[in-house]
Order: C-alpha cells, then sequence, then structure tokens
C-alpha cells in the first residue's frame, strides 16, 4: 500500500490555512499556506480599464505571479534582473486571471481594475493552486471595500473559485502534491473548480508516459473533493 | 439544430492536409493545412544537449511557435520588434514540446537535440493543435534522417501524437474550432493525443461561465475521435 | 572559361517565380522564389500614418524583413528570443522600405499606410532582392484592394521597382548570386532599380579588396540587364 | 514644540520587530519590521565566487533589493514586467551589499558567496535601514550555519552592522522617519554603523534646500543612538 | 610624511579647466577637466514637462551621465550594445540631477524642462564630482540664453553648486583623488557644496573598513576648501 | 548658378581637421571635424578574438558607431536608455566596420582584435564618412603602437581608406553635404574609396525620385576627387 512521506491519505489536502488581510497594503489580502507552500496574495482596486475596455462600461481583473528568488530549496535570478519574465510565469499569471474572470461579472464592476499580485515567498508544491485559492479571498476582501466605500453597489461575484493539484505518483492516484511527489509524478493536473462544483480549468499533463479515461476520472474525483474543502477554508476566512 | 458556418458536422474535422518535406532547408519539415490554418513545421536535428542534460547519455527534443505578423486579420506587431515574447507564445512552444517528449525515448535519441519551429503563416483557430499534428511529422522525417545517417540505431519514437481543439459553442460541444467559433465558445479544450488513444495534454477553459463533468465528457469524446482521424492523416503523409 | 556549378550563363537569373496571392490574410500578398530562396511578402494596408505624418495629407510605406530560424542551413536562434533585431535584420528592412517609397507618391496614398512584411522561409542568396521584387508586388496588389474598396481614388504608384544581386566571384562579374557563389564573391552588390530603368539605390560593397570603375560598370550592366527581367515577371505575377 | 503624529519623541525609534528563520528556505533569513516597514531578508549561501573573485582564496557578499508591487500605498508595476531594473533599486542593493561586505572578512569565508535578498512585503518609510538591519541578522544565521556545516571554521564576522535614517522635517532633526515624514523632509540621511560605532556609510541628500555642518551633526547624533539600539535588538535576535 | 603621486598637497585640486560653449550644440555646454578626466556637460533646454509635472507651473531638472566605452584604460561594453544601464550610471545620474534641483527654483523656470547631459570622454578619478562641477556651468548657461530669448523673465538660480571627492589613502585625508589613489583608498566621500558653502549631500563609504568621527571631520574641511576654489573657476568660466 | 550656402564651390570639401591623439585612452584616437561635425575616433586594441576566429591566426578589426544625445539640434533620447540600439546606429557601426576591414591584412594582425569607436560630438552631415576617415587614422596609430610594442612585427595596413559623401541638391551633384543640404538631397550616396584610389562601398540611395547613370558618373567623380583630398589629409595628421 502507498503511504505519503507526510503521512496524509490520499485524498487528504496537506494543513491549508488563510490569512486574510495580513499585509495593511492593498484593497484585500491575504497569506496562504498549503503545507509548507506560502504565498502573499494581495488585490489592487483602481480606478479605470485597460484602453481596449473603455467605454464598454465593464470592468477587469487581471493577476500576476511571482516568485521570490529564494522561496525554493536553490535560489534562481530574479526575472527583474534577467530582464524579462519566464515562461513559466506568463503561463501562471494568465491561468490566475481566467479562473478568477470566471466568477466575477464584469458589468456590476462597473469600470474598475482589480490586479491581483500572487507572490510566493516558500514554495513546496502546488504554487498555482494556493495562489488561485488565496487570490480570491484578497479579491473577495477588495470587493467588499469597494462596497463599504460605495465604489460599487452590488458584489460582481457570482461565485466562489479555488484550485487544486492532483497527479499520478507511482502509479497511485493522489491529491494535492508536495514539490518531493511533483517531481516523481507521471501524470500532473490542476484544476479550478468554483464554489458550486463546476470547473472552470483543467491542464492535465502526462510528464512521464500518458494516462488513459479512468486514470482521468479518478484524478478529477480527487479534485472535486479537494477543492470543496478548500471552498469551506474560503468561508471561513472571510467570516 | 445546431449548423456551422462551414456546413461540417459537429464531430467533423476541417479539411487537413499535410505536406511533406514542403521545405529543403531542416532535417525533417511539413506544412500542415487545418481549413484556412496554415503551419510550417521544421526540425532540426542537431548534435548535443543542453548543459543540464550533459553527460546523460540522452537526448532532447523542443519546440518554439511564433505566428507572422500578418498571420490573422489585422496585423500585430513581431515579439523580435517588442523585444519580447508574450506569454501566449511561451504558453503554446512549451505545450508543443512536452506534447513530443511523450512520445520519444530519450535515451535512443543519444545526445543530440531536435528543435521543432512551428511558424503559422496563416491563422484561422487551432494553431497550436496543427503545430503539434505537423510538428510530429517533421520530427518523424528527422528521425528518418537521422536514421538513415546513422546518427541513431534505433528510432527513439514510442508512438505518435496528434492534438485537435474541441469547445462549446451556443451550448454545443463540437470538433475542431475554426477562429470565428473559436471566439464564441464558452468552453474550449485542447487535447493532445497519442496515436495508441492515450491522454498526454487536456487544457480546458471556461472562456465563459463554467462547464460540468457531462460536457467535459462529451468534449473529451470528440477530441479522441478527431485525433483518431489525424493520426491517420499523419501515417498517410509518413508513408 | 568560368562555369557557374548550375550551369547558368554569366548574365542568366536564376528561376524566378512569383505567386501573386498564395496567402487569404493581407490586403495584397505573393511568394517569391529566386531558385531555392523564397520569401512570403504581406502588405498589410491600414488607416492612419505614424504620429510624425498626422495632418500631412500623406501616406506611408514601410517593411519588416525576417528570416525563420531555419531558413538557412543551420538554425539560427529567433531574434524574438535573443530579445533583439540584429544590424543585418534592421539594415534590410530599411533598404526594402526606402527602395518601395520610392515609386509611391504618398499625396495619393492619403493618410494610410503600408506595411510589408517579408518572411524569408528558405534563404539561398538574394533574400533582399527577392524580397523587394515580391514586395513590389504585394504592394502592388494592396493598392488595388484599395482602388477596389474606394479607399483611395487613383494609384500611388508612379512605377515599379525590382532589385537584383550582381558580384564579382573569381575575377568575373556575374548576376543574381546564390549563397554558394555570394559567399566566394570578392565584390557583391545590390542594385534596386524602377521598370523605367533607373537607380534607386546601389549598395555596393568588397568583401575581399577592392573594385575599380571598370568593374562596377560591367556589374551595373549586368544589374540592368537582370531588372529588366524581374519587371517583366512582375507584370506577368500582376495580370 | 514639534509633535509627531506617532507620538514618538524625536530621538526614539519606530516599534523594531526582528523574526529570525521566520522562512524555512535559505540558510539564514528574518523578517523584520520597523513600525509599518516589512522587509523579508533571506540568505542563500553558495559554494564558488564571481569569476573575477576565482582563484583569490576569498569569499563574496551581495545584496538584491526588490519592493512588491503592492506594497506601498499606490501599486507600481513590476520591474520584471517593465523588463528592466530601476535606478532606485539598484543604488539600494548596491548599498547594502557594500554595508556587509564591512564587515566580513572574506579571506575566513574561504570561496563561498552570500546573496542577500531583501524583498520589501510592505513599505512605509525606511526600507533601505531595515533592510540592512535584518540583512546581518540573515547573514548571521547563514554564517552560523556554514560553521555548523563545517563548511567554514571560523566567522568572517568582525562586526556587527545597522542603518538608521535621520532627517529635518519642519527645521527639526529627528531619527527613524515614517513615510510621511520622509516626504515631508528638508534633508534625509541614511547611516550605516557597526556594532563598535564606526560609520560605514552616510549618504545625506537635502531635498528641499541645504544644510549646514551644525544640522549634519545633530543628524549624526541621533543616528549614532539609534544605531546603537539596533545593534542591541540584533542581538536578542541572535541570541 | 605622505607623498602624492603627483606631487601635490593633501588639500590641492587638480589641473582644473573649465571651457565654456566647447559644443556649437545645447543651449549651454562647457567641457570640464579634472586632471585627465575629461566630461562633456550639455544643457537641453525644452519646452515642457515630465506628465507629472503638468499644470504644476513649474519646470524640471534631471541629468543623464554615461561614459564612453574606452574612456577608461581598458575598453568596457556600451550600455547600448548589453541594452541595459548599469547600477553605477543611474546612481550618478540621479546624483548630478539631485545636486543641480537644489540649487533650481522650479517657479521661476515655468513649465519647461533642462536635460543636463554629462558624457564622460576620459575618465581618471572624479568623473561624477567634474560631472556636477561641470554640470552647473552648462545649466547656467542655457538659464542665460533662455533669458535673452526671453522664455524666463528671471533666473531660476538660488545659488552655485559644485562636488569635489576626498578620501583617506594609506590612512591619510586628502582631496580629489585620481583613480591611482581612488582604488586605494580606505574611505571614499563625495561632497556637494554650494557657493554659499552648505551641504546639499554627503555620500561617504568605507571602502576598507570604517572610519570615525574625527575622520569625518577632517574630510568635510577638506571637501570644503575644494569647493570654493571650484565655485570660484565656474565664476571665472561663466564671466 | 547654384551657390552653395557656406559659398563652397561644387566639388569643395568642407574645412576638414584632423587631430591625432586627442585623447589619451586608447591605442590609437583622433579627433575629426568636417565642418561642424566632429567626431571622436579611438582605437582599442586587445589580445584575442572572437569565438569563430579562434585558432585561425587572424585578427579582427570591428567598428561601433554612436551619437551623443546632443550632438544634434533637438536632443535625441539614449539608445541605453531606450534598450535598443536603432538600426541606422547598427547600419553605420557595420559599414566602418567593413571599411576599415577592406586595408587590413588580418594574418598580419595575429589574434588580436582592434574596436574603432566612433562617438559623434556634435553632427552636420556626413558624420558616417567621417567617421571612416577618422577611424583609419586612430587605427594607424593602435598599429604603430602595436609595433613599437612588438605585439606584431609587420603592418597590416596594405592601403588607407577615407569616405565622403555626393549627392544631388537642386538638381546639381555636389560633394560633401553638410545636414542642410543633406536633408534637401534628391540623391545621397556615400562613398568609401583607397588611397590608391579603388572603390571599398558605395552605396547611394534616391531619396526623392531616382538617379541615372550619367547623375552616377558625375557623383563618383566628385567622391574621387574629394577622397583623394581626405587621403592627403590622413596623411599629413599621420606624419
Amino acid at each position: 500500500m502507498t503511504t505519503r512521506k507526510d503521512l496524509r491519505s490520499l485524498d487528504e489536502l496537506r494543513n491549508v490555512t488563510i490569512t486574510p488581510s495580513w499585509q495593511e497594503a492593498g484593497e484585500g489580502s491575504c497569506l496562504v499556506e498549503f503545507g509548507k507552500t506560502r504565498v502573499l496574495c494581495t488585490a489592487s482596486f483602481t480606478e479605470g480599464v485597460p484602453r481596449w475596455k473603455q467605454g464598454s462600461g465593464e470592468g477587469w481583473v487581471t493577476a500576476e505571479y511571482a516568485m521570490l528568488p529564494r522561496a525554493t530549496d536553490s535560489r534562481s535570478p530574479r526575472e527583474s534582473v534577467k530582464g524579462k519574465i519566464g515562461g513559466r510565469t506568463h503561463e501562471i499569471s494568465r491561468l490566475i486571471g481566467r479562473s478568477l474572470r470566471a466568477v466575477v461579472d464584469m458589468s456590476k464592476l462597473g469600470e474598475n481594475s482589480i490586479v491581483l499580485d500572487c507572490d510566493v515567498l516558500q514554495a513546496d508544491g502546488g504554487t498555482r493552486t494556493a495562489s488561485i485559492t488565496g487570490a480570491y479571498v484578497a479579491l473577495s476582501l477588495a470587493v467588499e471595500w469597494a462596497l463599504e466605500n460605495k465604489i460599487i453597489t452590488s458584489s460582481p461575484l457570482k461565485d466562489s473559485v479555488a484550485a487544486v493539484s492532483v497527479g499520478i505518483v507511482d502509479g497511485t492516484p493522489m491529491l494535492d502534491l508536495p514539490y518531493e511527489e511533483d517531481v516523481r509524478a507521471e501524470t500532473d493536473m490542476n484544476v479550478v473548480i468554483t464554489g458550486s462544483g463546476n470547473f472552470v480549468e483543467i491542464q492535465g499533463t502526462a510528464e512521464d508516459g500518458t494516462f488513459n479515461r479512468d486514470e482521468l476520472n479518478e484524478l478529477l474525483d480527487l479534485a472535486v473533493k479537494g477543492a470543496g474543502e478548500l471552498t469551506e477554508l474560503q468561508k471561513g476566512a472571510l467570516a
């Protein structure tokens, strides 16, 4: 029988903590932790929208993901020093933005923008799923702020959204992979799911080999379970 | 009943053409067309591997995707002129590379590298799936070339690989979306499948709203059917 | 007596093909081939002019030249990946733009811009001269399109323009050098000539040694002959 | 009589907290807070030195300073996105590096490098002085780690180092300026002082007007007092 | 007793020459020489101010410092070729700008900008102090030009400004260090002083070791003396 | 009859001055002036060659051209600040390099490199031709330096080289155009000629209209005359 190094069962999340308003800066923020993975999510609410949205009466939500140079076991050069952003950073920033936009009614946001900064302070696998889960909390707090300050009159949030990783490690599907499991995974999948249980995004990759329809179904079952629990934790943090 | 503008049925591919060795340059090449989408795929086989692979006895396969500035309906600035590569380009290049590596046995490739250049000459939706489908053909031809030139002694190809887009447009799941359908799609999914029918990559995104488990299953059925037909076309082109 | 590898006589062009409207994208396009050199030329007609031309009542014509990474015998890194455009690319883009502007009456173009993209798919010497020759055809087609769509009322084209390379190889002046001759040339000259036989641009370089007035005159005679033949081929393609 | 908004006396530091080993990543780290200013300092100890130090038998210490985009009251664009590092970032990174090197005996470090990353999570004035003060703690912890792991045999630390800002606000010299005082300051000075009370760096700037010798002396007196207190706090954190 | 290689006494400036209007281009210019250090300072006066100053009724003064690649003993790569400006260049440009702004009454400048370009043609230590000293002369000439052309009605110059380096070399404080002394200095200080003898900027760095209060005072005495002499030379050049 | 603003006859050069060794830095240097155009040319002689020349036993000569921001009538932004080099700069740098290489026997240079920096301090037309003419003088001085220091044993200089501009202004061919004539020229030509009277490079451009064979011949006659005079001035400067 497969045992995980951290003794979790196969369908168990790591210890997840969401500390809302960890920062004073930002219209909303939280520090989200999935085990040792630690991401600071900050929402900046600003008047105005990108040029291509001007005059539409609608708002915009976008995200920027980044990692501190020593978030990981060995130090990586800063992207600002290298003078360009890597493909992975771009990819994750775009994913977070799409995931959040899926639950926002842009017409209720008015011509305002919310930027979600997800800065990974410490990385131990699952930084993109922690970022999405935390960014939703920061976004909610920024929406509350805008309602309180009467910048918007009704909440543009149609649903909540959370994300979790699943993967097949040593032939066994399991939930919420830390770095140590992630590097060994044959298949790796990130799933973004709304509070009401629908899919926003599925990104499954066979890192080593391929996967079949049955394996896919097992992984999706695990993801749905994990996302449900994250939804509850988000509710708690926002209560 | 839903009818598609180009009169295809819902599970029908566009007219797909693969012209092998369209270019003289490159160890393998093809011009692949999915309807009006037209991608030039060229494989460059070179001795040596990236530094982090040196001494491993294994090879490496990577890809670079790009679009000509006037591949689309209105002209986009060149990424070389802007001085940086956009997030979308990075994301697709990485996807193509991963997809091809899934069917290559790196140990049989020896310490050699194959770069697949996928340059979109004309774009009408599905450029990434056409790129993967064509890149596999160019890769196969480069492998043949290396076998003929006795640079490698047995084929490192474990399987073939092809990709197709599926999506839900106006509530209806359908196969192989041209641009006109793609922009209207509520859900958009790119699926990379091996010749033997297993998944390499699933990237599904709810562009507008969300999707549920049943819709996901319908989309995957369409993708499996389309990929099977692309596999046959690849075989024909390589025969 | 000097014989050329491809058995042409000294004043003979390579096999030149111009396929108009090879692409559907673009207001005008052609695929031009000088032997194995193959360039896709696309004209983008857009309303408006660069800032420094605004309010002048005049239009603008410019060009961008680029080479696919594996257009040549060995793969070159993409300029977009390197994050900057090399000196050679800049130089040729500027040359193409100047050459075309020489035959355009900007006041008849109105405040509209035409960008000529010349993308070298395969390179075997003479890419800049093939680009100019093909770009004129794409430009003409875009002008026709604008006339048909009543965006302009009379043609801004004052003349046609074509370009050809000449050089001294092993002491012998000859016309239209492929790569194999180009690298061995002592003197290399690119000449841009209008349909009516006047010079637009002469760029002669002693790659190895120097050249005297008599040699210059022989080279110019060859160029005038070659350009005259290209003018006829352009007319044929546009007929 | 001048009163400060936060009711501190003129020669009083803000509430300063140093949390050692706040991060698990890094050979040494601390979270340092000067009032609302909050900086994460992480030391990365690696074998080897920059090329120009190779073969010298000596080590190297350097620093990189950065601010999260929403560390401040309004969001600033990321330097990685802009593709270049601003002058202010460069200047502060260099200052931190010089300040730490002043207390390190490079020959005792062997050919090893320590990089100090100072990432400002929240900024309320004094980010560079907080960074230096915290970076010394992270550096000390990394040195301890290297001693424990027998990578070095004796401590290269010759002294401790701390930094504090002083300035003339509304004509009155005062210690440790938060943002609100900093923007109003006529003269602004950052002073880096060793544990034994000597100067490492003095950077005084008349932001508005000029300052005379007497004012300079008053400012230096305040800085010496403040740095002494910071030295005690560093000792406490490292105990 | 300490003797300097160039036989100067400890409190003696190098031979300083200021040639006003060395260039015809620019609204003001001078060639300033501190020994072999040679800087071309040019002032460009233009209508308008940066966006954040628009509507303020006030002007702006800024500076850009650069070094020719072979200003120094061995050639350095151009920053334009490297594609980015180094930290040192940024730091010095900012210092020059701040120093000049200290003596300008921005309200008397109207909404006009003056850019001071300080290009080091030859470098032998003290390039930043020579730049500030020369930039003030170029600035004064540009102000005169603007007065003569009735663009401004009264001089915005409140005072003059000059700068000088001082340092401790082999334990001895001395004035105006050439490169040979600068590299050996234990402490290095750049001091910017107005014509009326007040400080604008003090930047003192212990390059090797630390310095105490007494040493600081000796260095400041030397700087005050040197700056006084530079002020006289500026007056002479502008007479 | 055409009269030139500066009263020169049509075949007369501007006042040309070459000041050898104007700089102390560099193995060779000169300040070259063509009327108000003023270029500082500096040669840097270094051991070693670019990678692609290593092991060839041959040397390399290259050039970098740049303009100070306020060399011209209105200030241009620095290329280092913009983060990239413009097409014109690239083009001229390459032209200078090719022109000098035409008179150098690389095998006699050994595996050494000479970089010619041509920095335009003031620009009034003809900066590229002044640069080539001055760069040859700096190159000669660097070669002398290398001979004196016994780094090379015989001079690699096969000939001298100079360059001059000619053009057709208001229908009249004339020699050595200042900016005022250059902007009005219908045809503009830069000609690089060796001391023995052969061509190295001819770059003729019809800026407005086209030019015929007779006009070309007149322009070349003027260029040959002007270059002959520049050759004498170079000899004088090197005597």
